[in-house]
């Protein structure tokens, strides 16, 4: 870990910035790949399955026989596991709803907002060195929550042209059926357009590799909206003698574990925990499987020891951390969660590590990354809904706000803005006569 | 207007496509510009403004005398009107903000969301014909409820380097004081970059014409978030003999003065009010001063019969219009609403012209167009937050959910994600042994 003592605020910005993705580097593979979906189809799907999954798909739907025989594929364990976290999962994004308040802003004028389900969404699993099978249920069940209508989700293949059966477990658990065994680019381009077999959707989710994150891109300039930009997985942990330094290790080492890119910074009020939580990260290092990955995005990580509180909150709202482990004594843990502006998930106290929140505490795992928790929020109910806003107004409320729309669409030079209210008022004005 | 009856579902696509237009037509000229600010910041904007606004600027900020001094500069009667319609658009999106849920999904497992302003936001004011200073209160009003930190606000100058003195009016009202007369692709790309007098932002919001759509989708490209896609604006109407034909008529002509590319439909189930109804634009029309603009777009328009509801609604969700009036009997009115899928705002009943929600109801007039309804919300305070998710959990809690997140992370392979588990469940049996 790269130790560093109360930095100036000059290099901050240094400290803080992520490694540099630029989508733009795979615009041309990008761009191919789209043309190819677009102009063939499940024919094209098939010859970047092949290429790039080395996988042979006949078809790329994967058949309600088999969705529901993947229960029998996996232990009883892990479907206990399941449901409690998609109890939660669901309790918590249930609790999103927001009901329909009538404002009536002036006598007579009545507004509110009511939600609608975005129609038709795709949900992208990764597939990669692990079956991340819990995306599945932190962009699925929102998603039902909400009410959409088709949900299409496409997750790559193995080279046998197979999806984990977890996968297809939860899914089929939570309803949906439209289940597609195809990834990277081309799933994004054919989500985007539609083929033969895959759907066209009005926004797609989820996380994935490079790749998959450039092609997000083009799909939103055609149109497509995405969850929202992505980029390596974050944790900020910030920690004080309160904490055991052998659970804000083992919290290092989980976010190290996801990928030799990992962004990992811990923050100490004191001097002496630095060296304590280092011994640590290298004591429990040596006994992970997936050592080599982990001991990279550790080698790189940052150490930071700040005197003061206030360098501490402007530092993290600075960083904007995808996830954030505030764990401190109760007096300065009050003053970080008052003075938070920016994050996407935060996991307070001794006994609040984030993988809770990337399986099974209620909270969604998708995030913003790269900073831009500044901006957005991470996966909630309102990722899949929209809302629309309705006013009635009845003839004492035109009457009442009539002149003030006059005035100002005439000040605009909105002449036909200012009649559709004068012709009201002159009839009201007519009856009343 | 163009006549149509009972359109078969097989041209729905052709009737509710808008007019195509390809930003990329414009990625030179954008990318030009913004290159040129990014290389040399307020200089580059001074060249544009000259280039696009005929404008020679030396200080693109407004001081604050000018600030103070606007009010002077309106009538008393126009002042009154905007108030009214600041109050009004203060109650309705005050009434947006949501309170703190805290939900315990297991025993000792909590989770919430709390809302944080976006702290640096950029509202884009189009000048053009004329000046749009109610777009002032529908961006600046919840920018500031949001609480918004740092709200900059851009909007193009006259000839003479002037600014409408109602924009500077409004802004000095609700609180936003950093105001710089620039527009165009170069206030977008100011924004984008930030320059020594424009600040750099999180996020842009507004309207603009096909360059600024440019510019906002290729600041998306670079990391700065947008309100949502751009294009005309759009008007359909429901209407049925309970309506009165002349305020129909006005309902129409008010979209269709916006611009010679509005988009406009009415949809009837009476085949006699099609005429009435064009009689009545017809007559209007040759009253308006800005009658060659709606003209065009008038001409451009469909007026469509429909046999059938389901037809009807089925077309609107389809369609998925910016703006929605309905104005039809009240058993009919029922069933439109509860079936209603994509619309940005709608209009209810006789007394509910569009031009109430564009200045003082209390809604938003920032709305998807180009069918974007079908995923976007309009502008509300929601586009100005973004919710970070909390979770605390105890050492029952732990215990409770811990062992179904280890199974999960092994079964993903995921090491030492079960490990920050594993470490304290041990520890809390320690304790207790």
């Amino acid at each position: 870990m790269q130790k560093i003592i109360n930095p100036q605020r000059i290099i901050w910005q240094k400290l803080t910035t992520r490694p540099n993705f630029n989508c733009k580097q795979l615009d041309n593979t990008v761009n191919k790949v789209f043309n190819a979906i677009k102009e063939n189809g499940d024919e094209a799907l098939r010859q970047y399955s092949l290429l790039y999954d080395k996988a042979v798909i006949k078809d790329f739907r994967i058949n309600n026989k088999k969705l529901i025989q993947s229960g029998k594929k996996i232990s009883n364990e892990l479907k206990d596991a399941i449901n409690l976290a998609k109890n939660n999962i669901e309790k918590f994004h249930l609790s999103q709803k927001s009901r329909k308040k009538i404002i009536e802003t002036t006598n007579g004028v009545k507004c509110w907002q009511e939600s609608r389900p975005i129609e038709k969404v795709g949900l992208y699993i990764p597939g990669g060195f692990a079956p991340l099978f819990s995306t599945v249920l932190m962009l699925g069940v929102p998603a039902v929550i909400a009410g959409c209508k088709d949900i299409a989700l496409c997750t790559p293949p193995n080279k046998n042209g197979d999806i984990h059966p977890a996968i297809l477990y939860i899914a089929n658990l939570i309803g949906i059926k439209n289940i597609f065994k195809v990834g990277g680019i081309q799933a994004i381009a054919a989500m985007t357009f539609g083929t033969e077999t895959v759907p066209k959707v009005y926004k797609i989710f989820g996380p994935g590799n490079r790749f998959v994150t450039a092609a997000k891109q083009t799909a939103s300039m055609l149109g497509v909206a995405i969850d929202m930009p992505a980029g390596p997985s974050e944790l900020l942990m910030l920690t004080d003698k309160s904490a055991d330094p052998s659970f804000v290790a083992a919290d290092l080492l989980s976010q190290a574990e996801h990928g030799k890119d990992s962004q990992i910074i811990c923050i100490v009020n004191n001097l002496k925990l630095m060296g304590v939580i280092e011994n640590e990260v290298e004591k429990q290092l040596n006994e992970l499987p997936r050592k080599d990955v982990a001991e990279t995005s550790i080698q790189n990580s940052k150490l930071i020891y700040f005197d003061e509180k206030k360098d501490i909150i402007d530092f993290i709202n600075e960083y904007a951390p995808e996830h954030f482990i505030l764990s401190v004594q109760k007096e300065s843990e009050k003053f970080y969660l008052q003075n938070l502006k920016n994050a996407g998930s935060v996991f307070i106290g001794n006994y609040t590590p984030e993988s809770a929140g990337d399986y099974a505490s209620g909270t969604n795992h998708t995030l913003p990354t790269n900073g831009f928790a500044k901006t957005y929020s991470g996966i909630n109910l309102d990722s899949f809904i929209k809302k629309i806003s309705f006013q009635r107004i009845s003839k004492e409320g035109i009457t009442n706000i009539g002149p003030a729309v006059e005035t100002m669409a005439e000040a605009e030079g909105l002449q036909a803005h200012k009649n559709s209210v004068t012709i009201r008022l002159k009839s009201i004005k007519d009856e009343k006569d």
